[in-house]
């Protein structure tokens, strides 16, 4: 479906009535920017897909309980970084309670219309005075042009910032999209992802915007991985304070429009999420053909994903596609040997059961670059599904084995 | 259970009435040994467990129809390493088939009393003139001393060979166990392993060794993970020739001392294989208690035991107990954060959703060891398993970044 769109700056702030900040409130003991702050000038619409993690943060429990006892409307978004006050017991919850609230005495609307979210270690306390301290400073710098900064306070082993804005003509007016995302390491969302936040000013109800977001996550921030580990703090956010004037309603060109912008917008900071994974040097989207069912492709497609045999040739540069067979073949998913392929780009190296080591140093030479697509049929059907992924490299282990220290 | 049994030397040449040699036909480019054969002086019992990879290599495939063909008996088992044969097609088939046929006129046996082994890389054919060749000269050198030759044949990136036998008295008589193992990478085995090769000078019906294999593999060899990966060519294979003149039935006492030692044997092995793990450095026993059922024991073992974070916090020797408690929640078992508990060696770092960090310097002395248990309760039952795994390090990436150039 060809959408009509084009991108903008501007992040999470790109929409009309969204101002946001990022501050350092020595949350990080390096006294990078720790603290965002995004604050829509109306009660928003509000929708969030949360972790699938048995093993919830207290903030992802205290915005899940505002989201029910607000039906869905919202003003604010608090988050923080360096710690995920996950694991931390009633205290923890009672200082993500108490940051919700603080945030609502401050921008001055009811404190379940504030959704709160942390990024960070897990197990240690986020301090609620360095919180309390911060967000009226969050709260002064405060802009319209705040979207990079808010981006850059929710970072954590994140190599650079993720943000990414769309515009697009919607019944006679003009809409934004934008959102700001975070993650590196412990990425592989079911459900949802790491933090995203994604502001608009399209008016659109509740239940909609739900169902839009579910359907944007699925192919965006659920095709994703860097490491198969899915934390305790995953959420993507959407507010939609209706500012344009334009109204997204279950009429098949406005929903249809808005989804496909919405679903853009996810997937560039999806695709920043793991074009900045942890010791990342490639991006590489998997591809599974011939499948017998879309879940089928799906799991294939991830398996392959998190294969770290098949990482490690990607980052070697080298077209080990036996490996790629073998991850098929141990997926759990129907796989015909002899009817199954691997091509790397466009590069043919295993057809009909059979090896084509002869084009081998072609696809050594396409490894070299940065962007790259390998492609497995099953041989067992006509469902496909694609999912991104990086390298894995010696950084990796570097970056996680002294995390902490 | 206490089993009378006392470890032993001689590997897979261990027992009475078996011959073993180890050479190099010149499969490896290094001219390292890489052609194991093992003989048995009568015919014996055999059984084997292979992998659940449904891009099974055409050893596997020729092993399997032998056993089936032969009802279980077996002479000799040849192996080599340097190419595992498979994903090679009907020329591949041909060329397993030919290692069988042609090991079999030397022994003096029929074809399906061979069964036969390879390991390396996927996809590239297995050139049969260096069988041929080697066959005779492997045959020659057989010696009951030559099961540590046979052990160094067949190993790839490991990095040291891996033997294990024991003797036990046997209604009144005594008997041998003993075999050899490969594997580094591309180690999760499912229902079998990577290479193993065990033989037994106890009588034995062909029904019984299968059901004790299967016994004996379950915790051992199916309880380890280097990186998560099944291959295409993993098996376990038993000889039993009866040599010994001790029988064992289903009369309980027998069995059961067989069971025990044929698991002490297989265990070394396995655990050989974790403490040879690519790039390994630690060996980590990952015990999850208080599971629901066994099963949700093991699977969440295995997810902690495969977690690239779990791994490498364990390589920087970071006790980063909320990784373990992140893997626990999104492993899909049931799991209940106020019970939980994690425990590294003895020390206790979180219990009842509360964090014990002031054990945290403690904690990271013992992670220093090369040995280490760590333990996730997961307060929702009574069940509990045990997986082996090591840790993740930078060599990892190094060895199967590079392993083809």
């Amino acid at each position: 479906m060809a959408v009509a769109f084009s991108t903008l700056a501007g992040g999470v702030t790109a929409a009309q009535g969204f101002r946001a900040a990022g501050i350092s409130a020595g949350i990080k003991a390096s006294k990078a920017l720790d603290l965002a702050l995004i604050v829509s000038d109306r009660p928003a619409a509000a929708a969030a897909v949360f972790t699938t993690n048995r093993a919830q943060a207290a903030p992802v429990l205290v915005s899940r309980e505002h989201l029910t006892r607000s039906s869905g409307a919202a003003r604010a978004i608090i988050v923080n970084s360096g710690c995920a006050n996950a694991c931390t017991g009633d205290e923890g919850l009672a200082v993500a309670r108490e940051m919700a609230e603080e945030t609502a005495r401050i921008v001055g609307c009811p404190a379940e219309q504030v959704l709160v979210a942390s990024t960070g270690v897990i197990g240690v306390a986020l301090p609620p005075e360095k919180i309390r301290a911060g967000l009226p400073i969050a709260f002064g710098a405060l802009s319209a042009g705040g979207g990079g900064d808010a981006a850059r306070a929710i970072m954590t082993t994140d190599p650079f910032p993720k943000e990414a804005a769309a515009k697009l003509p919607l019944g006679g007016k003009e809409i934004a999209i934008g959102g700001i995302a975070k993650g590196s390491g412990m990425i592989e969302p079911q459900m949802a992802t790491m933090l995203g936040f994604v502001t608009t000013d399209a008016s659109i109800p509740v239940p909609l915007l739900q169902r839009a977001l579910r359907e944007a996550v699925d192919d965006t921030f659920n095709a994703i991985t860097v490491d198969g580990e899915c934390s305790t703090n995953d959420c993507v956010m959407i507010l939609a304070n209706g500012a344009s004037g334009a109204i997204v309603d279950e009429d098949q060109s406005t929903y249809a429009s808005f989804v496909g912008a919405l679903t853009a917008v996810c997937r560039e900071l999806a695709l920043g999420i793991v074009r900045g994974g942890e010791g990342a040097t490639k991006l590489v989207a998997v591809n599974v053909t011939g499948a017998a069912t879309a879940a089928e492709a799906r799991t294939c497609a991830k398996a392959i994903a998190n294969s770290p045999l098949v990482k490690t040739a990607i980052h070697g540069g080298d077209p080990n596609w036996g490996r790629l067979i073998a991850v098929a073949g141990r997926a759990g998913v129907q796989f015909e040997l002899s009817r199954a392929a691997v091509t790397i780009g466009t590069i043919v190296l295993f057809e009909d059961g059979r090896p084509h080591d002869e084009n081998a140093p072609q696809a050594a030479e396409y490894l070299k670059g940065k962007d790259l697509t390998v492609s497995v049929g099953l041989g067992a059907g006509s469902a496909s599904s694609t999912v991104w992924t990086c390298d894995l490299s010696a950084e990796y282990v570097r970056i996680n084995a002294d995390y902490r220290t």
